[in-house]
């Protein structure tokens, strides 16, 4: 296979010792047009990467080094998967480089920055680059994407939701003031800090709610399905917790769909042309193993006995497409690259 | 401890092999007050059970034999833990011979005939009995059940979600044309028959939804709760698998409750006498591990932030509260015996 | 049931925030001849024992309290569920005041105390104190058990192994000085501290051996071992992490046992008044979830092919009788109660 | 990219309804030098093939068909999925019309035509193949596979536990006539057909050995380490299964390696040309994860306290280097492909 270095892009990592980290790394060691540059953790300053995540070993040399201005300046992009209020503090100066960002967490989801406050408990540094950020759903803004500075890449359970209800939403369809996201994910969305509430002996073999009275994410996607619907939508969001690893969930209620109305073909038409969004059959039940370690979220779409609701039921892998996969998604968008490149992972089943 | 076994009633189980036979027998053999007198399974004759259930080594030394209408006829009170139509088959003759009845499969829940034989596919063997069989809830039957002679002993998924709703519907508040019941079960719900989908390698790390087409447990939930309210109730039943063996948590979205309807202290009251029923502070997020080996169902109570809904957590152990543990709370009352006698299971945490 | 509150035993357990002791709390809060004084945790004063552990939710009042000597004081016999290093500070006082003492931890284990010094890195604060612990393994030091001030309760490793081989070595029979014991942990063994080798997200799924360069556990097994044989017994032992919560799995190979040995007859008398060790049928293969959230050890002896080796498969619930089960198990032979009493539990299985 | 479906090589696959059947489907779909040519199944003929494994949707229409001498017959290289016994019913005609076969199965796999009707039961449909078949072990084999007509893909067991003990073998370090092997397998190693006792619900939360008395691996490792040592070599064998789907470790005991020997250096010079063995830095703990999905063995090792022993510790995915990776592997070189091409899969962790 012919490849020229030279034509590869620069891209760093900031921030690379979790979970969304090391799936950025897992996608980015195979891209066919990228050169990693750097990977950054204070705390690891010299550890190889393949020492802390020994799936690496074979695929990568990098070792962890101290986020320097110049080492990243040089970079052509730069992703950040760093904890919430960590990107804010050092993308002015990055942008100001030249250089082009997509943020894993949280800090330029939120236009609204006093609501963004209210919900991540501090000032936000950056306030004037929030409203140029691009939310980066390519489902939603593929052409901002690929011009945007600044990626705000979506949360994991606002990708599931949201993607589940876009056409019905776009087309108008539905009572928008009384929707219900019921979530269930796996563990690896809380991250690789040491808790106690995330241990194996606390998470494994049990099930319960999370968060019921208030969630980051519910402001998120009511914003994401606001634009959508041009005006204020409302809905109720339970996220659970589930005893595995990887994988989301969304079942998503919809009241006042009309019984005439043919969402299956709504749903297949208005995602005909998405790489990575998949309509499965009518009656289907999309398993989130169908989806583990790859890009796609799969839906299905079931009409209940009584009237006028429907139910979707959307999965994806909260790493890939919730998080690292959707990342590399917006970098190709961003660098003119194929979409799907470096995206060529096929779910692991069993 | 003094011990009279003459004094013991004498208990038979028809279908020992699945994992609610196992489960009766785990809570049977250190009743007070039962003395275990026969357990039948055609298809293992002069097996012990502890050798096709080593748990038991130590506890029974009782070995599976022919149903026979002599032996069981001989026993007080009769437990089938068989497939959905054999308890009908023999329990008119046993109810005959003066023994007393509990079905833990489905064939007495439903109280319309036709309905049932829609839902189950097959015609009823003794529809003069459904009438009379008493739904064994004792939350909501407890004086029929302690004079019944055949009661049909409820569905996991039902006891769930009826306790769960059973104070809101009881004292008339929401509407209940428009409930939904997000419900997520451990794998033991689905039996012990051998079937490629209930392979770990096919239920293991990932989730999905199933049957939301319809499912058996929908009318029976419908029945008990209109039963609840003196007229028809509607509602969506969205069930899903866990990859976890044990544990029932249902999420209840109520609407039309009114702002200032303080629910939990409705749930407080209403169950303050119940045994079985743990009303938790309001906030609280029950884990289906919480109860798991004991014959608790858990309820907490959440108010979203957007004005009258309502949502209701409830966790129960499938194969306890939503399968054996009831029965024998149901056989204690059927018998006067104390009706937590057997049922003394601390929750297995972790 | 008669019960006289008057003739219960007086129980105090320091530390009941991890594992053991929500673990001893199940066993003891069922249990008809103890009640329970207190339950420290400096850091948790004030905070009931059912709001962290719910599963407790209805079956106990306690409220976490400083260790107070006054109140220890007062009580017959006390638990301690501390990290290691802390029992050894306070059990003096305790034994001066007349009260008896379970140390659940590794303080009092190792006779040599150089050695524990050098295993647990720490001076030793009462090594005087170490002669005189009895070593609660009842299968070995029954009526030294009886009479003991001090019993240090066994690691969970120790037991599964020394209960495994016991009957061979007491007997002369097999090469002490190569014997392998390949060993298997559910993550609950770890405890209930933050730590990130220790979340789902790294041990689910997974498989792995750790501290085969060395395990606090090897010496432990060494000295019991020696014991048993009257002479140095050596041991390699590896220990392998297992993506489940409670169950230990010793495999162990034993050389030089002549073909004409019995084994299954030899192991069958020695253990055929013991209540808790299960010798199971030739050619069986225990599982774990036969003793989970029971006191029983499960084990099966197998012959392979070639010659003079022998594989003994051995198996305990880690928490169980790997720890707070023996520890019941010892408070009842030091208080004169009957040996079973409060483990009446049945393994949980499915 | 450029892709020239004409230069592609031309694959059947028999029996695809397996995991090891869709396991080779994930990695073929990827291949750049392969045109999937047919995938058949009696029983499911006309089923797309993403129905049965929607993992698969979007990457391939293929539909199961009726096994044909036609279809089968023009492929260049042919892969058999299916349960012992069945390839040998077919291979010869396969070979007979120029088509390259690699057996997924057993029947080619032990050269000792008695001993392989001893252990699976039934007669040999063509012995006179098995004298010529090649085991499939690139490390050991790696020319004879290049030119071979027909492979004999090795069993999981085997390729872990000879990958494990091969460079002190073949050095003719170590008493071969003591060497343990205690083995753990996830439970995807069973397959994907019905029963009782692969149920998660039996073997979720459990762990424990089986087949002791005697496994169809047993003979097959004996026959490739003798090969390695060119006298018989003896060894113990105990498989156990995990709770978990993936993954397998294989824990090898060999004693008579004297203290001067560096193992290390051994196994790192052995391997240092293989792209798909990693020895790792001494000391390590390999853990399952970090192969899961990926085509890599990775090995450490140990010398415990006591003298002449080497603890080594072997890991691979039982599906990808235990099976369906190998067999890739081995395709690759049998069609003069680079060897890791279609295996360029990053380990799934977390």
């Amino acid at each position: 296979m012919t490849d020229n270095i030279a034509t590869r892009i620069k891209v760093g990592i900031v921030g690379g010792t979790g979970y969304t980290g090391v799936e950025l790394l897992r996608l980015l060691v195979r891209h066919p047009h990228v050169a990693l540059a750097a990977i950054t953790s204070r705390g690891n300053v010299g550890t190889p990467v393949a020492e802390m995540f020994p799936n690496l070993r074979g695929w990568t040399d990098l070792v962890f080094s101290e986020p320097s201005a110049d080492v990243l300046g040089a970079c052509d992009l730069v992703f950040f998967a760093t904890p919430n209020g960590t990107a804010m503090q050092m993308v002015p100066e990055l942008l100001a480089a030249g250089v082009r960002v997509v943020d894993l967490a949280a800090d330029f989801r939120i236009k609204d920055v006093a609501l963004w406050s209210q919900w991540y408990g501090m000032e936000h540094a950056c306030p004037e680059l929030v409203e140029e950020a691009v939310y980066g759903l390519p489902e939603m803004n593929r052409d901002a994407i690929r011009t945007a500075r600044l990626v705000a890449n979506p949360g994991c359970y606002p990708t599931a939701v949201t993607l589940g209800l876009l056409p019905l939403i776009e087309a108008g369809i539905g009572d928008i003031s009384r929707i219900i996201a019921d979530c269930k994910s796996g563990v690896s969305g809380a991250g690789r800090g040491a808790s106690v509430p995330m241990l194996m002996g606390e998470t494994g073999e049990s099930f319960k709610a999370y968060g019921v009275a208030g969630h980051r994410h519910w402001p998120e996607i009511r914003q994401q399905l606001s634009v959508l619907a041009g005006r204020p939508v409302d809905l109720v969001f339970v996220p659970h917790l589930l005893p595995m690893i990887r994988g989301i969930h969304a079942t998503l209620y919809a009241e006042g769909v009309a019984a005439d109305v043919d969402v299956q073909s709504l749903y297949t038409r208005r995602y005909a042309d998405e790489p990575f969004v998949d309509v499965m059959p009518a009656g289907s039940h999309p398993e989130t193993r169908s989806v583990r370690g790859g890009n796609h979220c799969r839906i299905a779409l079931h009409r209940p006995p009584s009237g006028d609701r429907v139910v979707v039921l959307s999965v994806i892998d909260n790493l890939v497409k919730g998080a690292a996969g959707q990342a590399v998604q917006n970098m190709n968008l961003m660098c003119a690259l194929p979409e799907a490149a470096g995206l060529d992972v096929v779910g692991l089943l069993p």
